[in-house]
């Protein structure tokens, strides 16, 4: 997994990375919070196969919901509001990658400190870091934890597009859903007061 | 609405409340990111009839994974691991009491500062204060974003046994996930630091 990327700012593997703040032993009672079995990581493994091919298609959906929401459209924006289309450009490709990181690689250290990058890549403390843009220094961690929504229900539909049965559609979709809330819950340990996270 | 009520500590629009740190503005904010529409209330309103009778079973199923989890039932225990079952009761009653909320009170001002009440009582702030309860007094934010998870995707059966259409089924359920990810997103509060929120 030690493979160079071509994508910017990603940084996936590196010593760059930050570290995250807890172990596989934490990492496992989250999983059982929600729910996650091998079952799901099977599923997601199916997900990224049927997802592969569809990346530019999901991110069309998701950028069209930020850009229709003046209050979302901002955080890509200069603290005056004027979108950064290159910001958006290179994020973009880091988020197409996260699509398929969260159905490809193992949920070990690894994967786990790069949660804690892309954490705080949300936060003061490294946004906009990375592409040296010109924006705002947050983003409010309500809209983080809401943005499950949308990143998971608008995903059903191209889960579906591959002649998959009912029950593996739903199979992959419990997944994905178990998948997302559990790295919220991982993102949001950079906002959280000392000690109540 | 301003009927009393006979469950110990539920004080939802009354004095004793906290205020929220938000106003219906912002409401309006984490609704569209959650895409929470007035289809969803009529979705909710129809799922408060279908859960009315089901509430204590819906319980039964939240609290048996709680029991069957150590790292989660030690928040309703004292700090040397002892499960403290008068405490569970008293938070059964109201928690029952905000599966009826969810689907039927309007969510304006009042229900805002419950939520705030709601979210404080997770937290060192008020954990414990309304059940004198001899209890850890943090519930870290993790589990509590991890939790809709089970809060969600355990109650669909629930929805679908009053013989409404697949459809309708479905409204209910997208609904109920929109409006507990809004809700946790408004918990998250008291638990950030100042201005990540
Ligand atoms: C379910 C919630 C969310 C998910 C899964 C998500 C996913 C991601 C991913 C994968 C990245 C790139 C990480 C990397 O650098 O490798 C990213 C960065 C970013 N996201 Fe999010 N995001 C979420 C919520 C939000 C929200 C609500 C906003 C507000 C519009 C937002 C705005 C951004 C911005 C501006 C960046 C670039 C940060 C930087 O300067 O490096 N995200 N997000
Ligand atoms: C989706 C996430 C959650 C929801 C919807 C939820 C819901 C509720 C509700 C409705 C109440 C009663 C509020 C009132 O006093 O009127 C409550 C209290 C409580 N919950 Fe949660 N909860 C969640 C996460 C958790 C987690 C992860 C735990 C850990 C086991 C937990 C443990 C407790 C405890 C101990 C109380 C009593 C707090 C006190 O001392 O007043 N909750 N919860």
């Amino acid at each position: 997994m030690a493979t160079k990327t071509l994508i910017p700012g990603y940084t996936y593997g590196t010593e760059q990375v930050a570290k995250s703040p807890i172990g596989l032993e934490d990492l496992n009672k989250l999983k059982t919070t929600v729910m996650f079995t091998s079952a799901d990581e099977e599923a997601l493994r199916m997900a990224g196969d049927v997802l592969e091919d569809q990346v530019e298609d999901v991110l069309d959906v998701w950028y069209g919901f930020v850009a229709d929401h003046p209050h979302l459209l901002a955080y890509f924006s200069t603290p005056d509001g004027h979108p950064i289309q290159e910001y958006l450009d290179r994020v973009r490709e880091r988020f197409g990658q996260w699509i398929l990181d969260t159905c490809r690689r193992p949920y070990n250290q690894e994967w786990l400190d790069y949660q804690q990058e892309i954490a705080l890549r949300h936060t003061p403390e490294k946004k906009n870091v990375t592409d040296n843009a010109n924006s705002v220094d947050n983003i409010p961690l309500r809209y983080v934890i809401a943005f499950i929504y949308p990143v998971t229900a608008t995903l059903r539909p191209f889960l579906a597009k591959k002649g998959h049965s009912a029950d593996q559609v739903e199979a992959m979709y419990q997944a994905w859903f178990k998948s997302v809330t559990m790295q919220i819950a991982l993102w949001s340990q950079p906002y959280t007061r000392d000690g109540y996270w």
